[in-house]
């Protein structure tokens, strides 16, 4: 993170207002002083919980909010979901929709739960949802489905590698037969092969039936691991089960360009009477500010072009119980925008990165249960549907910035011609633009 | 999202052994039938809330969890943060530490509040805090703050583009005190120029004091916008107030090269004994790890070089009331490990883009001002201490799940001389690879 | 690089088809026998030279082609420009135009020599260079302009770091002070910092007159090293001139973002009936395929989004004398084109890394100062009308291909209304799209 | 490219120092005078020559240079690879080696020509392979080749474009028989497919015997468009016979990840012993710098992380009658460098997207044919051998670049002790640290 000399100096001359110099390198210096006390980790029961929070001392506030007596009495539901419990936070749950979804899994109006903190997000997510029943619906398709894992194995020089490489393609079957050895669900889809001077990494793509599967895919891959240190002809000079090479947990061109989880895409053509209806513009604004804001995309170096999918997506995945952490590399794909020949709205969204499951994970647990069957998924098929109705509230959400983003622009001729209202002076009953 | 025809024909074999290519085609079609009953808007009282769960007919179980009867007296907490409020989820919440900070503004031993339902998260973190608090703490430092929205202006030609940068970066003055009014703890910092043809875009930079501020800059940008409508010289086609070249809710090369809200470096020391004494390996083999899995981050063409931040910090974000969706900024940096002269390991994380504050959003809602409260963080210079913990949280899990990574390495010559330990086989005792 | 098993296999089969395992693993092992005789090096007088071929021997045919009489008389002319020189290869050149520019420096019709061994090149170059002058010519500016080097400094921790960064920034003027002393014609125009854990990069930008200027800023450059050995109070553990983070001869995304060498912008308003005249399809064809083709560059990841750049810059560049090693880094930007709202095409480039220079480097050898003469541009304001050409080419050569692309498409109703023409049997007489 | 008020603010002010803003205006606009007289097209032979430069009147100092007696005798050479000839420009050529490959297809000592216009590039590309030859020479591995065409199809909805791809990726040997119809040397190798809401790409993918391909590959995908049309049972509203999403003459995550062109690895062992002899420097140094390079090249944003491979590229591309231009793709790759457990120094290049043939192109032409017949590189296999010959020379350059920007560093503690030499003294004798 590069800054200009100016930036700098007015930073130093902040910190220096306040400390000596010498303050500031002694508030910097590893310190020896006694540490504070350890937090007992432990089981989830009662006495675990209390032990915690008397190592806490001084927080009896916070622990009055955070595990109040039913609190408390439900904690052993999370006894496989978390560890050094010491209670639960609330986060207010919105409902937006219903959303018609067209989808190859996903089929019907669902009621979109969504979990924020964050003000006119579900009323924003709640408009675009809206707007695309009333066109008909999305329709979307899950395009591919899988997860990967990446050991990389160091040798000492290419003949190594020659060897090693040559023996794993051929040992293919073998390597997925214990890797499926390990999981019910799991199945290993295709193995992919990095070379760089003497690394190479093996790339395992699986799919997790109706589980997320980051954990199955691991475990396959550990047992795929085991395998190989003991039957390939050549050992590594050192290898791991991963390395860092199968973009978990962040947002990656390799994954944007191969897909990793679920890939899905959704569209929807909105006719411009509807568009002057709900969004109060027009089709070609609304493509306008597209092809400006794909720009803007590339001109500031995304991967992808899109608007907000992280919003949307961090709200169904926290409602649904799904990995909040991947909403890193799950929010990325392309949005698209175009008048089509008929003068109405072309809108779509590709999500290649979507990392959901109806199994596994937090969907088990209570309140992420009841949001997951508000949207009626479980069963098979229903974590490809999930990620369809994911898409859709993208798609959704697109629709509804750019159409505020759009609809309140400052400069439209038509706002000048309006008398009475002074530029910008919609902002206020617009959703907002940045918190939509 | 690129697939082989091979995946392609599959997918497609999949979806036509359950369908007909008419069925599925009739699956994708837009449908005019009437809508499923729209969810009532309206406030957080309990008649409304109830109107909406009557329109969810059907799912009284779920409704019995997301609102309980201590839910629903405590409704009207939510009324500024969520819309079309249904109840809320219960996320459990663990604690990490004490992890020992030595920043410009966060000083002493942390407890980390982690909310997620991921397990073995919490327990990795936990590993990695004690790590290094027992080498000293985590020298922190915030290197900048800043948090940008980039309105656009489309020209008809670059006549107009030059006519209007050159007022425009004369106005700066102007611009400057209509976005100040419209904030008490906003300063504009920079305004910055994007000239790609006939387009336009000013991004401009703000401070936010203790706030992560986007609704901030937003509201600034609005009124430099009907400043600009007003007294340009030269009128755009059209403009925006934000048209995508901020880099906000996404992972941008932008943002990670130039930051965005808070950017902070963190590092350790962690001496050679303590390495092997708590995570089971030397500090060499770590270096090893850090350098095939940069490159494993270079060949997949991420962000920076990393290996999780976003678990820590959607975990922290969500435990204190931060916006998860800016996970998808936020967990971008560069992670780097080397031994040092005296052969201990070096360790660092840099994490330009931490949207993060500790007043607005989520910050005063109950539980999650609880957990704000464990960390002690509130109050002046408190949002840039806030930032401090989430790198050294974002070291302490670097260091943990590479640690696992390194010592439950299947290949390892001293795994092969430990006799009874089978290849691979230390994978059940060692923190989860995959989930930290 | 990432291949699937099939690849890697497949690639492995035909390596076996002609060898056994062992001899390809004799064939990749180094090897100890006596090297080839070493060429001598020296100087580029007749005996010098006659050495070197006397080493290469066997190879007189290339010898008479390389080394002709004429050539072995004029080798002198490059003593400055390479070593162990033995000759020269003659590249075609094509002239394209008359180019109209309308710049902030370049000014006028320009015949622009492009030197290359790629047929059709110049022609489709030319075609899009006499569109643009039909249409007006091509508004040009220089947006910015500087060069940097960025030196890297390693220190134990962040303690060295803080107090290196206090003191660099502080010492700024000396730093420019050393820097200007070393050129005449380079100014120290900023220096920004860049600070990851306990390395940290100073960028030094400069601006470099009518050279392109890179030898210029690394002599400044180590002056400053120099300085800042000498005075520094903290040293660091190691250092370098030049630790990778410049984007000197590769495309970065930092260099698309802050520009690096000349950044230029050019635009042209084609008239609809110029467009179809000329490229005989509409305005709204070209625009169809610009946001398929932008989506292609997001889809697949490039950096900025255009079309070929690389054809025309290399050909200008290698006419002219420039470094045709810096195509790398010029390579890179932004092409857009839109119908008006009058139905006319509007169609700009952007080009943030030109490296181009009308002294210095290549640019007095005389084939190269013919065709920067044929151009015209000598003396004070060159380099940038230089750079305002290029990007006048540019835009040319994205019209022509992209018109060539429309036009010859093979599925556009107007060929299958016209009988007699069969689908795709247009080709021939329409320039070779994939080299334009 | 995003610049600063500061500096948008400076370049105004330097514009308006010497002109009145409606003066620049003036400038800028689109001007109708006629035209200068056009440069003739037509043929290679004398007349048409003459036509030419009588067009480009006052020249004829330049005609002098560029267009000789032996010139324009020669010229009927080029009629295929270059329109509206004029003349010649004459690079020199320097030869770098012997350079030792070790690969499975180049094998022996090569001599290296090396075309350039800039001072001390063969000088130090010839130090490097100096160096790898000594260390018993570079082992180098094509690991895949083949380079795609990617044309791209428009549909109303994803109803076409599902009925669209399921026809293709049936209709695959149709589509190879058509493809290879056209061709004797190039086979369709592999078609993907990326679906984008309402656009379809299909990425065909060939192998293309000695020769690039790039035209090859045109062609034939022209013919499977043109089958496309006559069979698909649902017809595009548009098509394109190449959409942007090839990575065709342009850097790209895609061609990076995937590969485009010949994909090569190639590495080196340096004893010890010899880093210090040749480089007057350690192999942990060395190391030191690549690390530290390494995180320059993350920290910048590059495509992989490397130091200069266009210099070398360019100048063997340019010698050997290559397309100049795809050194933008071809410049991308990884470059890594480790101390071995033996204390001596690992070195490797991976550049994935080498686009080179020793048939087509400029390659038949007499000074490029004799700079391949140096290398003595021709019939089958040969392209590959000159894939594995770059390699090993990009090799060459990293080190021999690294070599002199360690021995070179200014603070190293060695320099301080050595008396008599004053820090940063050294660069005199050492490499030029940018133009190796």
């Amino acid at each position: 993170m590069t800054i200009d000399h100016r930036s700098a100096s007015s930073s130093l001359q902040q910190l220096l207002a306040t400390h000596t110099a010498a303050e500031l390198l002694a508030k910097l210096a590893p310190k020896r002083t006694p540490l504070a006390p350890r937090v007992p980790s432990g089981g989830i029961d009662g006495e675990a919980i209390a032990k915690r929070w008397a190592a806490l001392a001084g927080h009896e506030t916070s622990q009055r909010v955070l595990l109040d007596e039913a609190k408390l009495d439900g904690a052993s539901v999370y006894a496989r979901n978390v560890e050094n419990f010491i209670g639960t936070v609330n986060v207010p749950v919105g409902v937006a929709g219903p959303l018609r979804v067209n989808g190859t899994y996903a089929q019907g109006d669902f009621y979109v739960p969504l979990a924020t903190t964050e003000a006119t997000l579900v009323a924003s997510y709640s408009r675009g949802a809206l707007l695309i029943s009333e066109a008909g619906g999305g329709t979307a398709i899950v395009l591919r489905e899988g997860v990967s894992r990446a050991p990389g194995f160091a040798f000492e020089s290419l003949h190594g590698v020659g060897q090693f490489v040559a023996w794993a393609v051929g040992a293919l079957e073998d390597l997925r037969r214990v890797a499926e050895a390990t999981t019910r669900h799991g199945k290993l889809r295709d193995m992919r092969v990095n070379i760089e001077g003497n690394h190479v990494y093996l790339i395992f793509d699986f799919t997790t039936g109706e589980a997320a599967g980051q954990n199955m895919v691991t475990i396959a891959t550990q047992a795929i691991c085991a395998f190989i240190d003991e039957h390939s002809p050549v050992k590594p000079t050192y290898a791991f089960v991963e390395a860092n090479h199968s973009g978990d947990k962040k947002a990656s061109l390799q994954s944007f360009l191969s897909g990793r989880g679920r890939s899905v895409t959704c569209e929807c053509i909105v006719p411009a009477a509807l568009v002057e209806k709900r969004l109060h513009t027009t089709a070609q604004m609304m493509a306008n500010y597209w092809a400006m804001s794909a720009m803007g995309g590339v001109l500031s170096g995304t991967i992808g072009v899109q608007g907000h999918y992280a919003n949307g997506l961090a709200a169904l995945y926290l409602a649904c119980g799904q990995d909040v952490a991947c909403v890193a590399e799950s929010a990325v794909g392309v949005t698209r925008f175009e008048v089509t020949g008929d003068g109405d709205l072309y809108a779509s969204v590709t999500l290649p990165n979507l990392i959901v499951g109806t199994v596994g994970g937090g969907t088990s647990l209570p309140s992420q249960r009841a949001c997951l069957d508000l949207l009626g998924l479980s069963g098979p098929g229903s974590a490809n549907a999930l990620a369809e109705v994911c898409a859709a509230v993208a798609l959704g959400g697109e629709l509804s910035i750019v159409g505020a983003l759009v609809a309140g622009q400052f400069a439209g001729a038509h706002q000048r011609l309006a008398r009475g209202v002074t530029a910008g002076g919609s902002s206020s009953t617009t959703p907002n633009a940045s918190k939509p």
